[in-house]
């Protein structure tokens, strides 16, 4: 029934994807083992383009993610939408992945959209996005757009399991969060300052040029070509310059393949994601131990109120 | 006679230092255990301005280090310098904290110069930097400055122990390696642009005025005041910029101090400290059998060559 289920997979069934999902974000311990062989009769032979993407709210990812995601699946794409969204950060309810955002887009045969699974737990979200994004690859998808909304650690997380990560940024003055979030910036191979329209174009402009300008002064790594990383403007409502994004990703992930460095990524990507399994599963065994759970938080609260130094209290949490 | 030990580092024995930090560094069982209780009998009142100090070889940063220094020891300051510099990077051994490279600094009675300690693993320089640091502090020192040369993830692992994290850059376009590595520049509270003089100083100017504009789009964050982070110019061989330096540090240390941010920076860096060693030794533990140990090995091997799944490596490991 298993080997049913990833058979349907691979031929691209939304249903059948759609369950496979909801049996990766079970927590039960049968459940685990059923996703682990799915995911093992799934074909490996097939590989999507896997964009991160972050954006504050207010700086259009929707209107973002349904215009560049109607032009990928017209031409032919099969595109797949997850959203990362740690419960603990939510307020009011998640937006990402929600399909009444992108309602064309979610009714498109060669689209797939998933909301976040509800963990409030970074690596409970990582491991089930990870395996998602493995599904959807399976299931023929050409290209997996993994969006976040900017909260916590979850650009890392996602810039983790991403071939290309893509910062989406509003022109400076508006309503929106101003400014990028520390660490996001380095993090991105496109940034694109969107709403280039109407009264926000010329800021638009000016916007991306000083962004153009911080990214020049970041250090070339082997993994980035001539030009790279870089700032374009865009407008997600006006259908303008989406088609040069795309083509800068395609420009991007072709360069990488030819010169070893997409391969070098995934596999430095797989290595760090089993050191972290291993890691969570060791503390998740010794936390089981109820005695050892009560210590690891009265201790985590001695540290936290300078009571107990670091050192002493994992001392007494593991004695 | 570790408490005598304890007692002579608290009245700023150099030589009593020296013996506790090696103590520290020891990895014996009898001398971790021998260095908790040193530590816990160390003064718990005095506190320094720790600052985590990143530049590459060749924007001077021994000449800072010793100039500034020296600024501060003249002016009764004692000053520590620290060094992390795992040796797994070391290419034709570590120049940090070289006192042949500092050598007034070091011979100066209100300096304390310390190399790196020897490990190649990240985790073990970490733990006993932290603890080096909490021994400076107990014996008086006003100032520790912790050097690190721009490898790996020693400047993510400094700023997790800093109160606040200083990049040295040189002008562009001289023979240094060009531009900051991705990650660091967002950490930076201050960017210190060396070499601000002769030939170099127009473009030293430039160069500040590059940093500065990138600093500006970075998000404030509550423990940012306004102007903050900042970028300066300073010629460590002139002697140009260093008290103006030292003066926005201690600006931005005393506002954070006013404003609740310094306390809530140490604790929530001691609660990761916290977190890192119940998770160190949790792997440390699984790895102390010999089977676990090359079946980590091994199966790491096969996910880093595509052959095995993280998961299931994972799986494996701890089955």
């Amino acid at each position: 029934m298993i080997q049913d289920l990833a058979a349907q997979v691979a031929t691209g069934n939304r249903r059948a994807i759609a369950r496979a999902i909801t049996l990766i974000e079970s927590g039960r311990a049968d459940h685990r083992a059923q996703a682990q062989e799915m995911l093992g009769h799934l074909p490996i032979d097939r590989q999507a383009l896997r964009i991160g993407l972050s954006g504050t709210p207010g700086v259009g990812k929707s209107t973002f993610i349904e215009a560049f995601g109607l032009m990928l699946a017209e031409a032919g794409k099969k595109v797949a939408v997850l959203a990362v969204d740690p419960s603990s950060a939510r307020t009011g309810g998640s937006i990402l992945g929600d399909k009444t955002r992108m309602e064309q887009l979610s009714r498109h045969p060669n689209a797939f959209i998933r909301p976040s699974p509800s963990q409030s737990h970074l690596g409970g979200v990582a491991r089930r996005t990870r395996e998602a994004v493995q599904v959807c690859e399976g299931a023929g998808y050409d290209v997996v757009l993994i969006e976040t909304v900017g909260v916590g650690q979850s650009e890392t997380m996602v810039a983790e399991m991403c071939d290309l990560f893509v910062l989406l940024l509003a022109p400076a003055g508006g309503d929106e969060l101003q400014g990028v979030k520390r660490g996001i910036m380095e993090m991105a191979d496109l940034i694109l300052v969107n709403k280039a329209d109407g009264d926000l174009r010329a800021q638009a402009i000016r916007t991306c040029a000083d962004y153009a300008g911080a990214l020049r002064l970041l250090r070339k790594r082997p993994q980035d070509p001539d030009d790279f990383p870089k700032a374009l403007t865009m407008s997600a409502y006006d259908g303008v310059g989406l088609y040069e994004a795309w083509d800068e990703m395609q420009t991007l992930a072709n360069w990488r393949k030819d010169h070893g460095h997409w391969e070098a990524r995934r596999r430095s990507q797989a290595v760090g994601w089993f050191q972290e399994e291993v890691q969570s599963a060791l503390l998740a065994r010794a936390l089981a131990d109820p005695e050892t759970k009560d210590e690891m938080e009265r201790m985590g609260q001695a540290v936290a109120e300078g009571q107990v130094a670091p050192s002493v209290a994992a001392a007494r949490v593991l004695g």
